[in-house]
């Protein structure tokens, strides 16, 4: 059964990554929640709450078929991390779907993995983006190879069809 | 192109509304939020706001394939709606999909359309839904005919699964 790792951390955007989380369950895979701490609850920008399942250094030397990366204000903390970025950066070099909507973005940049790649994301962190090489789209999914990447919430349809799609 | 009406109201379960109202979406399917006011925002248990096109009157008067009814504590106030029950009952009567989650079992006791059907919803409603006839099982999803229902957020992957499968 494939399993796929989904960041959390305070303040992430609520339905971007329950809608995802779901819809993977949908389709009968398995998902992992990682936060800092295994076990403790995070809230998302909006209210809703959230149980780590394991935390960034259980990700870190995990093995998932895909990860997803939630906007809100979470990815400023998450890039912080040296196991998130370990874990992003394995799962990129093995071919395996990385996607991140919105603010989600500045994972990657941090994880050095978006330079020369096709990409999207919330308009605010577009010159983020493009000072790391990446090749900013206004588009409600762009697939550039393995990295799968969204604007907003109102794209998180087609974000979520192209990830089921790609792991399928 | 298919449409299906989601009801909303204050203090609806944020997840409820919003899992299927996007996966509804993924499937290329238009949704439609009805609430007490057209335009009005309207806030989650959790906080997440939605924004009802259209109103409850709107809703009364016009023709959809299915309807979702999301729980929290939302169906305390839509089962007093008239135009609520009357767009309900409508589409019962027509045998197009009703379905409702958790608390949502409230607005179909009040459109009396549960007498003698297999259904479940949150342990809290168990003892509502049995005084008004119905069969209440302790299952993720029940599908009696065309009304289809969950117990809770926990079970949104079976939920909107049946409902897709339903209108395909």
């Amino acid at each position: 059964m494939k399993k796929i790792v989904l960041f959390v951390e305070e303040v992430y955007e609520d339905l971007e990554l329950w809608y995802p989380k779901l819809r993977l369950q949908e389709e009968g895979f398995q998902t992992v929640v990682a936060g800092p701490v295994a076990g403790h609850i995070y809230t998302g920008k909006h209210g809703y709450p959230c149980k780590a399942d394991i935390s960034f250094k259980d990700a870190a030397s995990g093995s998932f078929d895909a990860v997803v990366i939630p906007g809100g204000f979470a990815p400023d903390r998450l890039r912080r991390s040296l196991d998130v970025l370990h874990c992003v950066k394995e799962m990129f070099s093995k071919g395996r779907p990385v996607a991140f909507i919105c603010h989600g973005g500045w994972v990657p940049i941090s994880a050095k993995i978006v330079k020369g790649r096709k990409v999207t994301g919330t308009v605010a962190i577009k010159d983020d983006l493009e000072n790391a090489g990446a090749i900013w789209m206004d588009q409600a999914v762009v697939v550039d190879g393995n990295l799968i990447s969204s604007r907003t919430p109102a794209d998180l349809a087609v974000f979520a069809k192209s990830l089921v799609e790609q792991l399928k």
